[in-house]
């Protein structure tokens, strides 16, 4: 028995992985797992007709009814939520911008903390993925073979001995694994060695983009690091070579603050109490603005310069603060300047200098 | 008996025409009236040479110090100044920056509360230059004219009857008289209506320039306003079209910083708060940031959004916050870096918010 998702319940509280209390979450905010899967004889998604969609929901909410493990999730179709609603689910990172523009059959299943989803007919059958507060890429994986196995046992997925799973897209391929995470590198940017870096300790095959996925700007110095190559690879490979990378990550941002903590203190200072008199002071805040903001506040409390505040506060802020959350809790379209306006109040409602 | 100008001794106190007291300096920071004028039958300083020079500063000196209204001047001789010096004369507006690039004899004669002085061999002969605080044309130019005419008894001025006054660069030529104003011009800037209003109320022969004059950037919405043309044209006359601009350039502003308050409260009530909240709180200032910061500053005390600060403090600030001005405080020379982090601690402690 699966209950309805009711977006609004989502409000009050906070994405469970944006805690702030995994290993390592000074520097990797959090850690994903997510697996492509397709149904054997029924088109992908972008070449399904209306009918065959609809059958794929209902096969896959049968199957999570019956479910040891997800029968807990909360379900939603798609078609019946908002554009509002839908960037809501977009800033949470419970569904992708490429499935809130689809205008097809879909639904998605959510975990109570959101730390799992499903969606349903994004462009493949199943994209299913599990989140960890800080660098945690075991546990995701492990939670996540588990719900694939079990899947696998209700679901006939689409698979071919000699190229794994089938997908939409060849990308994903193969295992359909996509392992990644996100993580703060601020001393990394600020000693101007990003570029150097990545070249250096990014193998082929890893990508690094921004907060909201594929095609999004870096902002506030965050950056989605994860897997491309998913055929010819074992899942436990391309794990390894995840970690490996998020290993290299926090080795070299803790070198950087160190090092601009000897070079160029009073510049670090200078750019967190900067950030710090502005959230207290300002009366307009763009989304953007924010993200830099935060950025700075963030490295002034891991460096002391600020007193202690709660990482939980300032991650879920990076959610609570876009646009279309800002908009729920105000209960109605804004302006631009009018969420810029909230923005800023919101700030200086939740962090407590 | 002439005195010689110890530089150093300038420190203490500000020129008083910063001092905020004069009219519509809410707008009108400064007026200035200068004169050009050279001596007969001597080549000017571009082509004198090292000997004729030297007898320029001479006469000057003689018929100073034989001055009723004069002879208080202090007297400095340019070519002992040290490098940090003349840019520290240049910053007070006390000599040009053409001036301290010179390498000839030449001298200065200034005034105690530094409301007037005279450069001698400059671009020409002598300059003469007496400034007021706020919108004074009257009062600038009604005390150069009695200097002029006491000069002019004393020193066989190059005129001719046909040009009047003549001047090494033709754009002198005629009456020799530039009169000008500085003005505060954010509500104009800020509403997007500079270049229509510049357009609309600055006629033909009339230069609106920066803080520093001509070639100087517009720092802080901080204008100088200037005649041109000095041929064929009455001092009167001059005076009262620089009159008549002043008074547009006052009602545009207030006409403009009203509609702020009715259209864009908030955007100003933000940019004051951040201003203030920088400058309380940031350790690195450059002069550039320092000026726009100002201007806000100055806005948001104009506009009541801030308590009231002695324009006097605002004024000056804009002066002994300049690179020359900081390391004579410090007594060393600094690198930029050096210079603004002390210029972020001094503004903190002059401004008492």
């Amino acid at each position: 028995m699966l209950n309805k998702l009711e977006i609004d319940k989502l409000i009050p509280k906070c994405s469970e992985w944006l805690n702030g209390k995994g290993r390592n979450s000074d520097i990797i905010i959090s850690s994903r797992t997510r697996l492509a899967r397709n149904l054997k004889n029924t088109p992908f998604p972008n070449r399904a007709d209306k009918r065959k969609l609809e059958r794929v929901v209902e096969l896959v909410k049968r199957a999570v009814s019956n479910s040891k493990i997800l029968n807990g999730m909360k379900f939603l179709e798609i078609n019946n939520v908002n554009e509002l609603d839908k960037e809501f689910l977009v800033e949470r990172h419970l569904i992708s911008p490429f499935f809130a523009k689809l205008n097809k059959p879909g639904a998605i299943f959510i975990s109570e903390g959101e730390l799992s989803c499903i969606m349903i007919n994004e462009e493949d059958h199943l994209r299913i993925q599990w989140i960890r507060s800080g660098l945690d890429i075991n546990t995701a994986w492990d939670s996540i073979r588990v719900v694939d196995n079990e899947l696998n046992s209700m679901l006939d997925f689409a698979f071919s001995d000699e190229l794994g799973y089938l997908t939409a897209c060849p990308s994903n391929t193969g295992n359909g694994l996509r392992v990644s995470f996100f993580c703060h590198l601020p001393g990394i940017v600020l000693t101007k060695n990003l570029d150097k870096f990545l070249e250096e300790i990014v193998p082929a095959g890893i990508a690094v983009r921004g907060f909201y996925g594929e095609g999004t700007d870096v902002q506030g110095n965050i950056f989605q690091v994860s897997n491309q190559v998913t055929l010819g690879i074992t899942e436990k490979d391309t794990i390894e070579r995840i970690k490996k990378v998020a290993k290299k990550f926090i080795q070299y941002e803790k070198e950087s603050r160190n090092k601009l903590l000897k070079d160029a203190k009073i510049k670090i200072e200078d750019k967190v109490y900067r950030a710090k008199a502005i959230m207290k002071n300002a009366k307009i805040i763009s989304s953007l603005e924010f993200m830099s903001l935060l950025s700075a506040i963030r490295l002034g409390v891991e460096l002391k310069m600020l007193k202690k505040i709660d990482r939980k506060i300032l991650n879920e802020l990076m959610v609570t603060v876009q646009s279309a959350h800002i908009q729920k809790l105000a209960g109605k379209n804004l302006t631009p300047l009018e969420r810029d306006i909230l923005r800023a109040e919101i700030v200086k409602d939740k962090i407590n200098f």
